[in-house]
């Protein structure tokens, strides 16, 4: 029989994360002040994140060591599993041979708690008492909920109001983590109060989620914020998984031609793909990353490479991503974590730069591959990772209809168990696809136009 | 660091099952006719499972190779982790040394795949088109349905009311797999409709849903029935889970002193204690092994080993088991796979002769288990395997408090995604523990007192 599963022994797991900006041939652009247009330092940001967090995101370090005690941590269910989807490619009868990284056997049930634990960790060292943190369909929520337990810290969510109604599911997997979750807006920040008197309806959202975590953070010295993608030090937490597959290749005597990621934020995408690109932009091998982002929130697709704010209210330095502007309003699809209006500033360069590619898909054709794979490989998966399933399948069927055989890779990210409310709209036929017109997108990118620095006039 | 997790290589999968039959010093008593008293033969199950079912059923042979197109889909989530609870022992400060054997590895989450894959498998060689089942909190059922989904079977679940309503998930969970799901008592059947006829307002239960499921076998030559727990041939399949434990331990160099697993029909206990058993019973090595109720379904601690049906309508044959007698009503407890009335038949003769223990938890101790689990060990536990955690959590206090060393293992059966509402409850202090009186089991034991033949006198 074909190997199905390919572990390394724990004493193989990476002892390092890999930071692409060392490779990368254009160095991301710096982040700006709103207000004066010119180059933010690591101080403006130390409110927010103890500086050990703050020096990885400003690092041009190609190794940066995983410490001693994450690691412990990681092998709490690390390394993950690198699996061949024998029957899927039975399924398809493709030529090709299809493999998943899967991150679903993380605590929280998705790949977040690689960076969550890293977080909480130089947190817990640096004195920090309590972490604050916007959550919304709640993936990263309940992984920092876990691993602020882990290390002895309080953890505090803000969880948009109307995941927090329709996902009590999260709410109570955080609570019993021992994190103290609130709906957002809440009465407990003066962001909370404003928006509740302006909008006594709200069912809150991101921008606003961002907006409370951040005033409880830096309202208290003791007190720091966590996100959970699109920063750099973020993505750097997560290369763990792509360290991991480069070395199962190695094991599976493999190597994959295509690799294939979902994109929300990039963590994701990149916790993946940039080991691989390594080898890529290191010794020019061949090798297609291909980020897969929801139709309804194109911002690699259908944005533009231009600074913006990281969150709705525009709190956040100036970042250079592509963007659908920051005041961008995705339809509610079910993949929840896919519906930010930007992309991490390390993914944007690259696309920019030719190195990446990029799909959108509709999220019928989503669910549609991810309940094929539920019938063949079992594991139910996350709406997110049904983007990369979809994408695989896409691939795999262009192969063979071009008589070629290629080695795809994705990433399975997380399980569909506490999504299956999605699952049962998919089966009913009540999921919508949205389409956006040009119009739509030209005028949220309109807004942010006057935000551009000369720089990148 | 401490080794955290033991996998085997996919080629150390164990080839056979084991058949405790053959080294039982006491051999379980026959099944028998209701109406005659007199044992039945394979014969009368002929309508119900396919011949090579009923042959493990009353097999002797000590063990049984399992097929190779079996061993290719265990393939797909086994072997299963054996896991050294090192978060756990260190929040306890024992120093006993904690084990758990991780089922919830499986697609559907929980052991209950190991004899889907086999049922589903010998059904299809024998030519069964459509498989029908029950389900109360829906593990099975989802088991089943991608099993069936798996081996190209139709597959129908009569699905308690009560839990169709409560645990929508799990039925969106078996649509995804391909299957039909029906709330009983449905319209479909003969028994559903009585019911409905006398209590229109009925919120099902299993002996109902099971009656449902066995009238649409018998009524279509290529349809059969199956069942997730209690008979031989369930049984049979689990031992899987405690003969991949043996080999982990000998890798671990360790040998547990004691083996914990949830009981509701006996598949989970069996499967993990048999094969220890084995040594016991075989070289009378020092190991206890303890099935752990539900203190509101106390059928191995406050009921009688007596024939009783097994199921609550009187349709099956009569099984000597320990019970509470089939109209027994159990506390509608959040571990609804421990709310069975009777214990498998081979559990029951190991129990009365002393060669099993047997142990009862409230709902309140479980869950406080489980909650101090998954905060260190990071996997949420579904609400039956909690029983074991809290039973292994006091087998290492009392370890502690007579100072000695020992090695525990458990059968973490199943994860709890699906199963959040359960914490949610306990988190806000809702759950009840129910106590039963004396007179409340006097009354359904005596129910039971005619049924018993003159070979039980």
């Amino acid at each position: 029989m074909t190997q199905k599963k390919i572990y390394l022994a724990e004493d193989q797991m990476p002892e390092f994360w890999y930071n692409i900006v060392a490779d990368m041939p254009n160095k991301p652009l710096p982040p700006l002040h709103p207000a004066t247009g010119e180059p933010i330092g690591p101080d403006a940001l130390s409110p927010l994140f103890p500086m050990e967090l703050i020096m990885q995101e400003v690092s041009q370090e190609r190794f940066i060591e995983i410490p001693e005690a994450v690691r412990e941590k990681y092998l709490l269910y690390r390394p993950s599993p690198l699996i061949r989807a024998t029957e899927l490619e039975k399924a398809m009868k493709t030529n090709s041979r299809i493999y998943y990284k899967y991150e679903g056997v993380s605590p929280s049930g998705s790949h977040k708690t690689n960076t969550a634990i890293a977080q909480a960790y130089y947190n817990a060292v640096s004195g920090t008492k309590k972490i604050t943190t916007e959550t919304g369909a709640g993936q990263w929520g309940s992984a920092l909920s876990y691993a602020c337990n882990l290390f002895g810290i309080e953890c505090e969510v803000y969880m948009v109001k109307v995941s927090y109604n329709q996902k009590p599911y999260r709410k109570i997997m955080m609570n019993t983590y021992g994190a103290s979750v609130f709906a957002s807006p809440s009465e407990r920040t003066a962001a909370g109060r404003k928006v509740m008197l302006n909008h006594p309806e709200s069912n809150g959202s991101l921008g606003t989620a961002i907006s409370e975590a951040m005033e409880m953070a830096v309202s208290d010295p003791d007190t720091k914020y966590a996100l959970g993608s699109v920063l750099n030090h973020v993505l750097l937490h997560q290369t763990i998984i792509g360290e991991e597959a480069l070395l199962q290749f190695d094991m599976a005597d493999d190597y994959p031609d295509i690799v294939i990621a979902p994109l929300g934020g990039g963590s994701n995408f990149a916790g993946l793909a940039f080991p691989f690109l390594r080898n890529k932009l290191q010794s020019n091998s061949d090798i297609r990353a291909i980020a897969v982002e929801a139709a309804s929130c194109p911002k690699l697709t259908r944005g533009k490479f231009m600074y913006d704010f990281g969150d709705t209210e525009g709190l956040t330095p100036l970042l250079p991503m592509y963007t659908l502007g920051h005041n961008f309003e995705s339809a509610p699809i079910h993949a929840g974590g896919l519906r930010y209006h930007g992309a991490s500033v390390l993914v944007s360069q690259l696309l920019n730069d030719g190195l990446v590619e990029a799909s959108a898909l509709t999220q019928n054709e989503c669910f549609s591959a991810g309940q094929l794979f539920a019938k063949t490989e079992g594991i139910m998966p996350a709406p997110e990772s049904n983007h990369a399933i979809a994408q695989a399948i896409r691939e795999a069927k262009a192969c063979d209809e071009k008589g070629e055989i290629k080695t795809i890779l994705f990433n399975l990210s997380g399980h569909g168990f506490m999504d299956m409310a999605s699952y049962g709209d998919y089966n009913a036929g009540k999921l919508a696809d949205h389409t956006l017109s040009q119009e739509e997108i030209a005028h949220y990118l309109s807004e942010i136009q006057a935000l551009q620095p000369q720089l990148m006039a």
